[in-house]
């Protein structure tokens, strides 16, 4: 099984920006801890991180025809990207939303998600943890469909 | 660790109740493979179900007296109650909120929720999974804390 | 065939409360006037009245066991009950809506009902007769579902 | 007792349309289970159908002189009509408002009503059993008038 | 100078409809003054009433042809109808709009006007004062355009 | 009888001020028309300017204990002066309101009026010969008081 | 196969109506090159232009019965007619609604078209072009239908 | 003379619950501080403490029969129960609503009340203070009442 | 300790103005119960009232260098002055708003408070004895905070 | 003459994504049939693809340069993108937006369309039908031009 | 060249008020660093402070006949005031608006300004540095327009 | 010091597109005029435009590291960009916003600015002039923060 993790705009600057927000944890540090879990499950998971809305849809599309299943966290883009979404909704395998911050209770403007609209699940609030926690759902969506 | 599990209203009609949206696991099931994981995790779990606000309110203020930390599933109060929201708030240990289905992605009015405003994270749209998540989600959150 | 006629909080005022509004009947005259029609038709009707938004879910859960189907007047809870409408939606037997005064003409947060997305049918503005219509309305759809 | 019973635009297409939403039944069967119903109460009942939103309210300023209440289904005019809802508040009769289907659990634009504010009444949900219990209904406000 | 005058939807029912709003003055009566002021200031006045959208469109394009300047009260229509108001739009007279309550003053749904939107000037709330005082400004802004 | 006529903010540039807009008639001249017609019904009429909310609240004040009527152009007060609406409301003589353009046609914050909400009558957009109309029309007004 | 063309209120006034934003072609110049079009490609086409909201919903059903399409311009219908929306969706032959100018870039309550949800396709902005389109485009959906 | 204090939900946990907002007094010393004033002025006052809306609509009720007036802080409810709204409308004695904070500082969804629309006067954002100036207030309404 | 007490617009005319809504107590009545109170609390109180938004600002100002705590009654200027509530925010010592009427309960548009939001307390809905809550409870405010 | 046809982002999936929505013609085959109606029009048309919004508007820009008009369907950017709306205004040629549903007929965040704002024309709904559609209109557009 | 320097209310308490937003600069400061720039750009500055809105549009109105720009801190006053708009637009020499704070960073209310529509520019969010780059500003403007 | 100047998305297109709104001046014109004014001040400036949000991200977060001070002209961006928004939060240096016209004072869709939420000041509407006020601003709040 091969889940293909795809990482939002800015989530390069982890652990520099705005830390009281999104913690000290760098994406390497996130990237590692995946990879442990994805060993734990014996499963194979292939990480990315692109600023560009177009680059997080080329992605998408990629794993749609080489991934059994999605975690993205598309950051900044998931309250208007009417796109991604499209792109989510084209590829025909699970996905799973996640966000290291709880966007329910920030700002009005990060609340609703467009991108949501297309994915099975989604995890919010727990840092890091929130990937690791979604590799272990995706693992589960991708062998209920089985 | 003790974790609290509080179900909202109508989550005793599990298995029965729209199985198309909610699917057929049961609330025992649930209950039972929740158990599952907290043997696996060592720790101690609590699960309780009440269809009245002023119940569950109550089950929140003795969570907050007796167990390390919350996973609660407001169910139908999830989008309109500011009491349940303030009990969370009001107990000083993390919470994790959890829906079976993915509520960003139902009708309008079951798009925001109030209690999560008082919560750490948010998992949902996993079914049964949703929950089992939420208890992994949860001890880390308690053992980052201490 | 049993019908369960539920009646929503403060509706053991009628007569007193508003009287401008709600008219003077009482809830006893009420149940007396729907158990004579109930006796014309040929059907049981069983009757309560809850102030608690969990009772009343309780109320519902166990129509649905016994009845064939539930005549409810949510009262204030018709506005915002998020956990009603699920439990009515929960149960699989047809539901009527009723109202003494004609909600759509009220005040406007008196406009909406989130209960009656869960019922077929909808009375209201007629006083104790949308009850006496609504046990009509009941037994023509619990006959035609037949 | 005279009752005029007014049938707004598309409703003579009825059994053709939509058949999903509103049914089976045609217009013709409709008023022929009226004139039984009438019959059984012993009241005369007249019966029209327009597409045209004046002539509805022509149809309206008759009955309020010809008649001594009127069941109305106003139809795709419903949620807007302000001047079928002047109409109606002009004359001096008792108004009941109909409904095939229950408009508050259908589409956001259709779950609103203008014309309902000048009505005593309102039932919807039930299909052509929608009219009858709006005869009866409209025979009890003007006996508890009288 | 022609100026025609023309009355919307209910107006025919004047003096006799929700008196309390809108006064015990006929239509009628409202005409016989406005041929005084007509008689006063020299000019020629045609008036007529219709309950229908489109019988009201034919007026305004008629008007378009034949007269020098419309007084309309579009009544229940005032506050959505599209096509009057481009019916308006399009005859290249100048217009005033005439209403005999303040509708500024009144429900919400009253306080806007879709055709006012089209015309030179609006009077409101000063009763069959309006349309004396309408005839007077429009034979001013007929003049001032000559 | 006397009327007092009330200038709002800005009514002093007139002429200068946007005259694409308000035309280029004085208000000078305005009052000097108003003379006439004043002078034509047999009527004192009261004139006064001014640029601040307290000043027009002192002059309406005033003009309830030396006036049989008021006539007033809140301009860019209309919309949102609760104060001045309060004002109005208070003193016990009728009031028209009176604008030079037709606000019910311009930008959408012009649309609604605040200040209306406490008068008998509206009249816009028909240059200086609203205010015309409008002494013509409290003439009216007063006298059916009496 | 035939094809109904319906012209909605005031495009009788075409080319004298607002040159500006409606052009300087007749309706009749319209409907000698729709002609011209449905020659070319074969096929029948009636035409027909109504004021009256009744007289559109007459001929959409009666459209219905007789034709195998239906190009619609709606004009200011468009933007709230509950009524001839139902009327379209009830027909079960597809339609394509025709506006002459680009709605989508006008008033914001021109922005958005009520009866457009029972099109199958929109097409606008492009003049009497629009129409010529528009018979293309129901012939290919008529075909594909077969 | 007696008044009925009905405390609402989570206020059992007065002095602990986030005392930053809330401040540090508990619940009982509230309820000492308040018998203090009722012995000052003579009066009796009984208290009760609800985290259930239907608990606290009970306790309505009661009050409505053994009361002379309510002072009520309905916490959570305040801002969406319309049930208690309805309850306290029913009762027919004066009722005076409290909050501890300035809800009208406080989060968008905390400054509207539907229970304040049932009440005779609101005092907010003194603390524990609230309740007293709160039982001075009901015995001037009550003595003003007689 | 001093309090100044600033009243706001229009309530110079309280006892003539709307006294089914206000009630029949003058200003002058309202500064003698105050006096009053004060002596009773060993205060020292200062009253004035005005028209105009900047006079209330500099009364504002005045108040912050000379007095302990302030009572506004803003009255007009309650629901949209943002310079108020900057000048009430910008003086450091504690402020009460008073309202004679409830103004949670009153039109939508007197029912949000842009004032308060600089204040500690709200006291509303009492009449005159709202001021003299709020002396109370200033005095207890200034003595908490020494 | 040249036309330019821009595809947005996830179009290349055409033929897979969401067929029940988007039909099964795959990009290649609309491009094939795009040139056909080019030959028989005797035009030149170049196309492209594109997910990101930056490349787009490089597209727009070098067709401003190098065309005659622009097809272009902007996908899911239709619906947010400002930048896109300022590219497509920049250029001086005429464009026609296209989109292969009926935007004004599915979820409300798709009925509006930024982009539109910049367009000459509309067509929708017709599946691979709109671009030829609109090749014929453009070329109208630019012949009406010159 | 002669440029008017307004300032709105409140801004004589800077220095003072709430230095966490707005900084520890007085007013007096502001004015001496402005009338450096001044002389270093060899123009003519007057300066103004008023509380109320009927003196700043005095001021506004003033400054149109003796200066050849404005520069104005519309303060509290920004957000809503149509008249002072109306002063600045009838006045025609160039207006920048200048706030010390970000005022689109703030607040909800305070991140719209209804004077900005009658300005040429807007500068805000860097403290007195704002009214010394908009002296700058506006003699570029002046100059450009000579 | 380094101040890094980013052109947002169309402003290669400078003087060519819309001239009546953005004035006729090139982007080299405007970096040529900024180098000017770097100089005076004895700065360093980078300057760079793109089209692709993504690609403004890079920018930024290049800028985060390499300069001092960000003069940013996000064009289209500037009202929806969530994720340059983050970026700009992300990197430690102040930030001015700027705009070419005067984004309060268009259409509405233009009037909020999502990025400015990030920046320190914002510029707007004084054409090229307001990216060399920008350069002054920026340089003084650099300094500033020394």
């Amino acid at each position: 099984m091969i889940v293909a993790v795809i990482h939002g705009p800015n989530l390069n600057l982890l652990g520099v920006r705005e830390p009281e927000v999104y913690g000290r944890v760098t994406l390497e540090e996130i990237d590692r801890r995946i990879a442990e879990v994805a060993e734990e499950l014996g499963i194979e998971v292939t990480t990315c991180q692109h600023n560009g809305e177009g680059a997080i849809i080329d992605a998408v599309q990629r794993a749609g025809c080489e991934a059994d299943g999605i975690v993205i966290n598309p950051a900044g883009y998931t309250h208007t990207s009417v796109a991604i979404h499209d792109a989510l909704k084209a590829v025909r395998i699970p996905v799973i939303e996640v966000h290291l911050s709880n966007i329910l209770a920030r700002e009005d403007w990060r609340r609703r998600s467009m991108t949501a609209l297309a994915c099975e699940g989604v995890i919010g609030g727990l840092g890091a943890e929130s990937y690791l926690l979604a590799i272990r759902g995706i693992v589960a969506l991708v062998e209920a469909a089985e």
